[in-house]
């Protein structure tokens, strides 16, 4: 994929358009609507359609205009690999979680069958995991890999990178701390939404400008500046690309800021019909999605 | 995939004909080789080749035989998603890194890209990692499912079950303990190779019957029977599906047994020029590979 391809966008959408059932790609036409927002309120989101079947292959404008009828994962599960995420990379959350500083990046690994996409899909709550009532969100900006990459600099590291997008990393608290590794508590169907729109690399000057903010049935949980890092997205790229091939369309979840809802006071889990929403800023909007029970 | 397709072979390998280049999968003509033995010590190993792609869709024998060129991983990278692994499944394991016997499946993850081969495919250290000295091995049962599957019981779980392999999690000690999760230590690529041969399900009437056994340059360092295990196959095949798709070609790791490199007295290590050896009973035999150092 030549660097030309890759800009060859500011932000896309994938969305299943009014007339047909095959999922396209596109730009939203208004480039300051949160098509999330817009999916959620069932306003009408216009594209200008792109030639290509995935973000990670966009091609170029075909001239034609749709309309969304379903807005979809900007990613499909086929091609994301195994999703990267890095622990407590927020001082205030690691603080709130009772965890030491790390001293390197702390990484776990999701599945790609945990993907999920932005309303109007669901976050399904396994019934093996209700019992538990420890049902978690933690908001985060994803980061996607654009081209193939293994020990990288941190100074080369964001021209490797393909561009933003939101994530949730939905998780059971009672499974995370029955043993020692997360993985297990985090991989389950849906437990990795992601959307709704993903912005170029090109458009964001500064990763540290960012934003990011959850709220859950309204009230705001989760708010930071992407400068609260621990680890910039430079070094978790450099650090996760050491003696190991990061393929296009590797999935990194950054971490969550402080306001998780296990340790707050009083706790807040997430229970079937609660809604909850991730607000990124520079153009990715809000990744909302409704808690429903697996049935 | 219908039961009667996946019940046509007994054991299978993947391989380069010495007659052509595309990969070839067939099953060994001597039903006693051990074929990764055979193939380090380039021996011929002769071939009834099947008519599928992949032993996930094995198809038929055609009638025609090969001679092993290169003997390859059973499965490739684009077919088994996520590698889940089980830490600490024998007591004795467990107590000599002085962890507790877990009371749930201890699980962590490794991304398709660290897959790796059979001789003559060699384990490559990551440079990055060098510096630590704390390179080691963790000889382990493979499984893999052959249907896709969610929420199974116990009862069912071997329903799902394809078959059996051999495999190293390669790890770094010191990269496993610098963080509280394990998957980064042991994601490089290549630190997880499988083979040589795949054995059907359907060959194995109790999985408490078959014996592990690992090897350091010559030297004896893993030895139990399956029977040790914490968590049995049918537990874990259960446990990983609650809420969660597994998709056929995934691979479970099913643990290590006692005697790691780095908490034997004296401390082993793994270094450029050593030899290790994983060997399966019941037809899955040797995985041998050389230690090398990535350049």
């Amino acid at each position: 994929m030549s660097i030309r391809k890759m800009s060859s966008f500011s932000r896309l959408i994938r969305f299943i358009p009014q007339a047909g059932k095959r999922p396209l790609i596109g730009q939203p036409s208004d480039p300051n609507l949160d098509v999330g927002l817009a999916s959620y309120e069932s306003k009408p989101i216009e594209v200008n359609v792109y030639s290509g079947d995935s973000i990670l292959n966009a091609g170029e404008p075909t001239g034609e205009k749709a309309t969304v009828e379903k807005l979809l994962s900007p990613l499909q599960a086929g091609e994301v690999g195994t999703i990267r995420c890095i622990g407590l990379n927020y001082i205030k959350h690691a603080k709130e979680v009772n965890m030491p500083i790390p001293e390197v990046p702390t990484v776990f690994m999701k599945p790609s069958t945990s993907l999920g996409g932005p309303w109007p899909e669901e976050t399904i709550l396994p019934k093996s995991f209700l019992k538990d009532n420890a049902a978690d969100y933690e908001a985060e900006l994803a980061v996607v890999i654009g081209k193939q990459c293994k020990n990288v600099s941190e100074a080369d590291a964001l021209d490797y990178l393909l561009g933003f997008t939101a994530a949730n990393d939905v998780s059971s608290r009672i499974q995370q701390f029955a043993q020692s590794q997360w993985s297990y508590s985090k991989s389950f169907d849906r437990a990795c939404p992601i959307g709704p729109a993903f912005v170029h690399a090109s458009q964001i000057e500064d990763i540290g400008k960012m934003t990011i903010q959850s709220s859950l049935n309204g009230q705001t949980v989760q708010q930071s500046g992407l400068d609260d890092l621990i680890f910039s997205v430079r070094k978790i790229i450099s650090f996760l690309s050491q003696g190991t091939t990061l393929m296009p369309g590797t999935i990194i979840l950054t971490g969550t800021p402080a306001g998780v809802g296990w340790t707050s006071e009083p706790r807040r889990v997430l229970k079937a019909g609660d809604e909850f929403r991730v607000r990124v800023s520079h153009g990715v909007g809000t990744l909302i999605n409704k808690i429903v029970e697996e049935e």
